[in-house]
C-alpha cells in the first residue's frame, strides 16, 4: 500500500503528491490507465476492503445467508438525448447491467438527480418517463432517489447517479480474476455503436445507415446463459474504454493472457466508417448492451448457441482465449494476419460518454 | 395520479405542463414545497411502488426475510471545505443517517464521484481522507464505487453520491406515517449549526464563538434508544428544510396536527447571532448531526434520559407533541407566547447546503 498508514485506521489516501498530476484531468475519467490509477492510488488504500479489492463493476456480499450485488454508477453523457437512447435510459440499463454481470437477477435501483438551475422541465420530464420505460423492461423498481439543485454553470442540465442491489440466486461465483488458461472468449454483438452513436450526435455527423447506441438490460441474456452452464468464470460489460480496456482487465486481475482475433469481432460497417471518419478504434469505442464472457471450454458452444437464440445474444461469437502464455496481456490477431499487443488507453478516447 | 397513463405500464411521468415553472428552479432543491412539487408531480407518478410513496428518506425492504434499508443522497455543497466538516465527511454520514432514522444497522455505502476538470488532487485526496475516518468512525465499509470527470465548467470541483444499505435486526417499523396524536416530540439537540456554518464560510463572516457543522453519525444515539423502548413512531434526521420542514413532512404523512414550543427548541447563541445577521430563521436552517423522534407518550421520558447519556443526545428535549386537532399543520407557541403557524419554505433559504 501506498502512502502509508498507522495502526488506529484502516487505511489512509494517498498523499496527492504520489499523482503523476496536481489536477484532475478528463483521461481520469475515461475508464483506461489513469481512471486506473485513481482507484489504485487514492481508492483502494483509502477503503481497503475486499470487496472493493475485486475490482469488479459491483460488490457482492452475504446478508444473512442471502448473496446481494451492490454496484453505483454516475452518468454525465452529452448530449442527453442521442440516437437509440437517452441518459435515463443508459442510467436504468447500466446498473442493471452492472448487476447482472454478477449473475444477480436486478431487483432495486436508487437514483439521485444533480439539475441544473434553467434545466427545462420538459427535458426532465421526458428523461424520467425513459428511466420508467427502462425500469419497467428491466423489471427492476426505483424505490428511493434524491433531487439536488446547482446554480447555473455549475453543472451541465443533468447527471444521474444509480445504484442497484440485486440477489444472487445460483451458486456461480463469477469475478475478473476467475478466467482460467483454455476459457473461451464470448463476445454477445458487435462493438463500438454506442460511442460511436454519442460522438456522430455531438458532432452533428450523420453516417450513412443510422448509428445507435446499443443501450439496453443484459439481465436476462446473462440469465438464459446460466441455463445451460455454471462454467461461466468472468462477465463485463464493455462501457467506457471498450472492448480492448475490458480484456485487458479481465487479463490484469486473472493473471492469464488473452488472445482475440480481429476478423471474428463484429463491427457495423457503418460504426467502421464512422470511426474511421472520426479517427477510432473501435476495440475502444464504449458499448452498452454488450457483454463478454469467459466460459470454460467445453461449455463455450453450448453457451454460445443459447446466447444466439436470444434477442441481444443474436450476433454472438467467441472471439478468442485465454492462455497461459504472456499473462495480463491482451494480444490481437490483426485482420493482415499480424498479431500486436492491445493495451489500455492511457488517455481519454471520448470524454462523458456515459 | 395527474398525466394520465395506460394499460401496458405501470405509470407515467407527468407532461411537463402540469409544472408551475418551465425550467428548474434553486428552489426545486431547497427541499421545500418545490421539491415536493417535482417528486409529487414526476417521481411518484412515474416509479410508482410502495416503497417510493412513503415518501420516507430510505426504502425498507424485506428479501430472504431479511429487512434491508436502502437510501441514496447527491451532495453538491459548496465550499467544499468548512468548520466542522467537508463534503466527504457530510455524504458519508448523511447517508448512514438516512439509514439510521429508518432503525437500520448501516452497514455497506456505494459512492459515485462526479469530478470538475481541473480539481486539485491534493483537494480530491483529503476528501476521500475526510470519507475514510468518517465511514471507520461510522463502522461500515466503502465497497463499489464510481468515478466520472466532466470538462472544466461542466461541474464545481466535486459532486459525491453516497448510496447506502442497512440491515434492521429489530422488529419496529419506523415511517413518517406512523406519529400518533399524544406521542412526544423529541429533538437531539441544537438546531441551525450545519446551515449556518456553511454560510458564514460562505460569505467570510465571521462570528463570536465558532460556529461549526454538527455532521455526525446517528446510529449509535438511534440505537441507544431503542434499548430503552420500540415505542418510536417516527425518526428523521431534519437537514435541507431544517426542522420546520421535517415537522411539517411527518405532520402531512402522519395526518396529525404538530405543536411545538419555540422556547424549548436549543439553538446556540453564536448561531442565533449569525442567523439574525444572516436573516435566516434557525428553524428552517439545515442540521447534518440532529434527528426528530416522534415518541409515544409513556416512552418519552426514558428514551430522552437515555439520549441524554449518549454524546451526541447531551441537549436533547422534549419540544412538543402531536395532536388530534389542525392535522396536517405544525403550531409554533413562540417565545413571546403567541401562535403561528409554521409552514414549508417556498422557495430556496439557502441553496447547496449538502
Amino acid at each position: 500500500m501506498n502512502g502509508g498508514g498507522n495502526s488506529d485506521w484502516p487505511g489512509m489516501a494517498c498523499p496527492a503528491s504520489v499523482f503523476d498530476h496536481k489536477r484532475i484531468l478528463l483521461g481520469h475519467g475515461s475508464g483506461g490507465k489513469l481512471t486506473a490509477d485513481l482507484v489504485r492510488k487514492l481508492f483502494l488504500p483509502a477503503f481497503k476492503n475486499e470487496y472493493l479489492a475485486r475490482l469488479d463493476d459491483q460488490a457482492v456480499f452475504q446478508l444473512n445467508g442471502t448473496r446481494i450485488a451492490f454496484t453505483t454508477d454516475a452518468f454525465v453523457v452529452t448530449p442527453l438525448f442521442f440516437p437509440g437512447g437517452d441518459i435515463g435510459k443508459l442510467a436504468i440499463n447500466g446498473t442493471v447491467n452492472d448487476l447482472a454481470m454478477s449473475g444477480a437477477r436486478p431487483l432495486y435501483i436508487a437514483a439521485a438527480f444533480i439539475l441544473e438551475e434553467g434545466l427545462e422541465l420538459d427535458e426532465l420530464s421526458r428523461i424520467v418517463d425513459s428511466m420508467r420505460q427502462a425500469a419497467f423492461a428491466a423489471g427492476v423498481q426505483l424505490v428511493t432517489g434524491d433531487t439536488k439543485v446547482v446554480d447555473r454553470g455549475k453543472g451541465d442540465k443533468i447527471f444521474i447517479t444509480t445504484t442497484g442491489l440485486g440477489i444472487l440466486e445460483g451458486s456461480a461465483t463469477i469475478s475478473a480474476d476467475r478466467a482460467r488458461p483454455g476459457d473461451k472468449i464470448i463476445l454477445s454483438g458487435t462493438i463500438g455503436d454506442h460511442g460511436t452513436a454519442i460522438l456522430s450526435r455531438r458532432e452533428n455527423l450523420e453516417f450513412e445507415g443510422a448509428i445507435e447506441s446499443d443501450s439496453a438490460a443484459l439481465h436476462t441474456l446473462v440469465a438464459a446463459m446460466f441455463e445451460v452452464t455454471d462454467q461461466i468464470h468472468c462477465l463485463r460489460d464493455p462501457t467506457r474504454g471498450g472492448l480492448a480496456t475490458t480484456l485487458n482487465e479481465l487479463a490484469a486481475a486473472s493473471g492469464v493472457g488473452l488472445e482475440v482475433d480481429e476478423r471474428t469481432i463484429p463491427v457495423k460497417e457503418s460504426v467502421k466508417g464512422a470511426c474511421e471518419i472520426l479517427g477510432l478504434d473501435p476495440l475502444y469505442v464504449a458499448n452498452e448492451g454488450k457483454l463478454v464472457a469467459l466460459v470454460a471450454a467445453d461449455a463455450a458452444e453450448k453457451v454460445l448457441a443459447k446466447m444466439r437464440g436470444h434477442p441481444l445474444g443474436l450476433e454472438g461469437c467467441i472471439i478468442g482465449e485465454a492462455v497461459a502464455q504472456h499473462p495480463r496481456m491482451v494480444l490481437l490477431k490483426t485482420e493482415i494476419g499480424g498479431k500486436r499487443m492491445l493495451d489500455v488507453l492511457l488517455r481519454e478516447q471520448l470524454p462523458r460518454i456515459c
